[in-house]
């Protein structure tokens, strides 16, 4: 049966990280439920632009309401990470080990929910130094799994990011 | 006697942290020279486009070359943090004790360049538990002064940074 999953993001998304898990999700009958700051509000990529229409504001969800969470990078985490109730979110998904997915910048958002103190993750290039200050162990590999996370580098590893978030649905 | 200030920035700097700051020291008779990944590039800025041309590499300058840095902020400082170069040249810049100007993101340079542990300092909300897990005490205030270093929030604390940017020249 399908599971329900919250992508959180807002403008300047990567639009790949968002499109390729979320069309690859929807192909085996999952449903995707579009997060972001504000329902109604339509959301853009970095780099193509890609138009999103958010389902529902991030105050007005809780982690009940899903199964698991795709957090996509670009500039969209560091802008959510101001928002208290994306933060909020974000840290009782993690607390609450169901499936979350993060891929480049997600991390960001992570290292201010203060989650990441003792697992193991990788993200962006840029922000190594932020993860290993969050007290996490950095891996430099394109897929890291650790119980309940799943986290990739950068576009370049979204079919292994596909792959392992897959099979924890 | 006028300072060499050299100014470190590539694309999607936050405009007015970088132009106001600049007409600023330049009104008093300071150099500013722009220091960026690829001499001859134009970058240009996050909100207005503002266009600037890169002077030189920072591969191919050093601390030596300058009396003082700024370092703007907008999603310019998370880019800048993955070349080396770039790393190294803030490291021995705050190092050197001669003055660096920081303000909005450009904090997750330093964190990069991990020279923040034991600083008074501040920067951009959305960085506010990047600078704390470096080591450093954010302080929530529009211009914060430790030493050598000049730190400011976000674009409405220009004045203020511009002020006690000028005093250290």
């Amino acid at each position: 049966m399908g599971k329900k999953i919250a992508a959180i993001l807002t403008d300047l998304f990567e639009d790949s990280e968002y499109t390729e898990p979320v069309k690859a999700f929807r192909d085996k009958g999952h449903d995707v439920i579009n997060v972001g700051l504000e329902a109604g509000k339509t959301v853009k990529g970095k780099k193509e632009g890609t138009e999103v229409q958010i389902d529902k504001a991030v105050s007005d969800v809780s982690v009940q309401d899903f199964d698991a969470l795709l957090i996509p990078g670009g500039f969209s985490p560091d802008q959510l990470r101001v928002d208290e109730n994306a933060v909020e979110f974000t840290a009782d998904f993690v607390k609450s080990d169901k499936p979350v997915f993060a891929i480049c910048h997600a991390g960001q958002l992570l290292v201010t929910a203060q989650v990441l103190k003792g697992r193991r993750f990788t993200g962006y290039k840029s922000i190594e130094q932020d993860i290993k200050n969050a007290g996490a162990e950095f891996v430099d590999q394109q897929v890291v799994v650790d119980r309940n996370l799943v986290s990739s580098r950068n576009p370049g590893d979204i079919p292994a990011f596909i792959e392992e978030s897959l099979k924890m649905l």
